[in-house]
């Protein structure tokens, strides 16, 4: 049972306007607060890494979505890798790691029972939030549950790099079907290609992109695992085979938009193509999912990262005060890999 | 073994020209045909009944869709309840009925394996290509195995007093599920409400739709039942629940579309309320359920017709050379119930 000697403080970043398109620095103030005396069964967490995913920008928005809006002042949420550092909880020692929702900040009290504790010997401690968390489980049941590839069928996934879609193309190769990975821009391509597996990578930025997608979907399109939207969903949706699944994920290309986007298709035209291909669009969020599929997506993408099956990328930036700007990066496209803000030391690195 | 005892002859109706927006007479020409001599297996048929649907309208474009255009030159396709009137198979002999695909004919030649033996004392031949054909095949199975409605659930349908809609509303009640419907006047509302058992009918022209729609649906909506589309569809969709599904089998409101409908939804805010909302929007034809769920169809139809749980209503226009102007007016919602011509006599009728 190990205490630090004085009061604890905490910094935070706290949302106090509500973006309009791409947030601002001026969205979101920086302050000091102090923590809380740890009632029994809480502990004082350390925020190691801090887990930066597209639903956040939903968050700062009061728009009708599948979440409450974080309230103007409030610390901003999200998942983050903790160093417990004083603890009045048995299961959770000082020096112990574990995954929590503390948000962007450095500090936080919390009780123990909504913390998972971590096992930096099977695995790093960041890919919690990562290929062994939420994007990876977002992966594994959307792509699963919902796209239900076939062997030799075709998967397509847009933003492919990133942690959610480099899972899926990885876990439909692992199920016997073709996966061709949309990223933008060369580097992106060359892992996709070189070190992630995918059958094809292409560029959405190339001006020749619809014949590239053409080229590389020759049989068409079985299952479009859609997280970006856009132009380049469009694009692959005019592909799809008959019966064809897309598992809607994330938005992402739209998320920041002010007005509808010049040359949108109606919707009309989609429900035709899912009238005369027999489609299905299924959107998921993948707490539904949870109860019934937890399990065994760590059992499964335990062992497919343990023997190199799925690889997984991360992108870290140093320091809290760099988060808003690395979110932006996150919504344009700027990263490479699974986003985190290292916020503190991790000591389990070698 | 009967035969007329002279060369037969057929009238028939051709497309000539693909309509551009609303199909046009000029469009279509009337020619009288000789029919070939039967071969063995053949039986020539005298059409009593023939099938008015919505689907002839993507028969007579050539813009890509799930089956062929019908061939400029060629007779309109379509199903057909006929009497046979010569016969060279033993199971078709002459005086029996069947259903058949001759199109907009009034004599056709056709091998016997192409029809169905009728059965006019379990119910009247024309529901062969209603209630218990098609039309209620495609509401039994989309609304079964798509729609999956659960006790208690609110199930919305537009045109909802014709033979798909009003199927669909009344499979809806038989599992347990409140039925609202939407039709287009007060005839068919009233339809509905006294005659059908719908829950609640809206008119889709009342000026106050929307809040009419929202006082039916208190609860929001569970499944949606797509067969128009257009401004109606727009309006049920912004109400549906978390995990709601969308069946979608005809678009009808948007099929003379030539272009885009002023006002339509971007693609980009269906997906996103696809999104938010978890729904699953499932496009079909119900050919793809016929080899597991006919047999269980008919069964179960067969039932629900005999003993009153559903009932349907049919709109009989007499004479072939009117068959143009009642498509016409099936796309405009002009028909109460399923829209049949009646070619020839029905000599089961008492």
């Amino acid at each position: 049972m190990g205490t630090v000697g004085s009061m604890s403080t905490s910094t935070q970043i706290r949302l106090v306007r509500r973006p309009v398109g791409e947030p601002a620095d001026s969205d979101f103030e920086t302050t000091t607060s102090d923590l809380p005396e740890l009632a029994e069964g809480d502990v004082l967490l350390r925020t190691v890494y801090l887990s930066l995913d597209p639903y956040m920008r939903g968050r700062m928005s009061d728009a009708k979505s599948y979440a409450a809006p974080v309230e103007l002042g409030d610390v901003m949420v999200g998942s983050t890798v903790c160093e417990v550092v004083e603890s009045r909880s048995e299961n959770r020692p000082v020096g112990s790691y574990v995954l929590a929702f503390t948000g962007w900040q450095s500090h936080a009290v919390v009780p123990a029972r909504q913390t998972r504790r971590l096992d930096p010997a099977t695995a790093p401690i960041s890919t919690a939030v990562g290929v062994l968390g939420m994007p990876g489980f977002t992966a594994y049941a959307g792509l699963l549950q919902i796209g239900r590839p076939q062997p030799g069928e075709t998967v397509v996934v847009a933003a492919a790099a990133g942690p959610v879609g480099s899972a899926v193309g990885q876990i439909a190769r692992a199920k016997g079907a073709r996966a061709v990975g949309i990223a933008g821009g060369a580097d992106k391509v060359a892992l996709l290609r070189d070190e992630l597996g995918f059958d094809v990578a292409i560029d959405h930025r190339a001006p020749d992109f619809a014949d590239q997608l053409k080229a590389a979907t020759p049989d068409g399109v079985d299952v479009y695992f859609e997280n970006v939207a856009g132009t380049v969903g469009e694009a692959v949706v005019r592909r799809m085979n008959t019966y064809g699944r897309i598992p809607v994920c994330g938005l992402v290309a739209d998320y920041n938009a002010t007005e509808p986007r010049e040359g949108a298709e109606p919707a009309p035209d989609l429900l035709r193509r899912v009238l005369t291909k027999s489609l299905t669009i299924r959107g998921f969020i993948q707490d539904e999912f949870v109860a019934d599929h937890y399990a065994d997506f760590l059992r499964d993408m335990g062992a497919w990262v343990a023997d190199g099956t799925v690889r997984y990328r991360e992108d870290v930036v140093d320091g809290l005060e760099n988060a808003v700007d690395a979110f932006r990066g996150l919504l344009t496209g700027r990263n490479v890999g699974k986003l985190l803000v290292r916020v503190g030391d991790d000591p389990t690195l070698g």
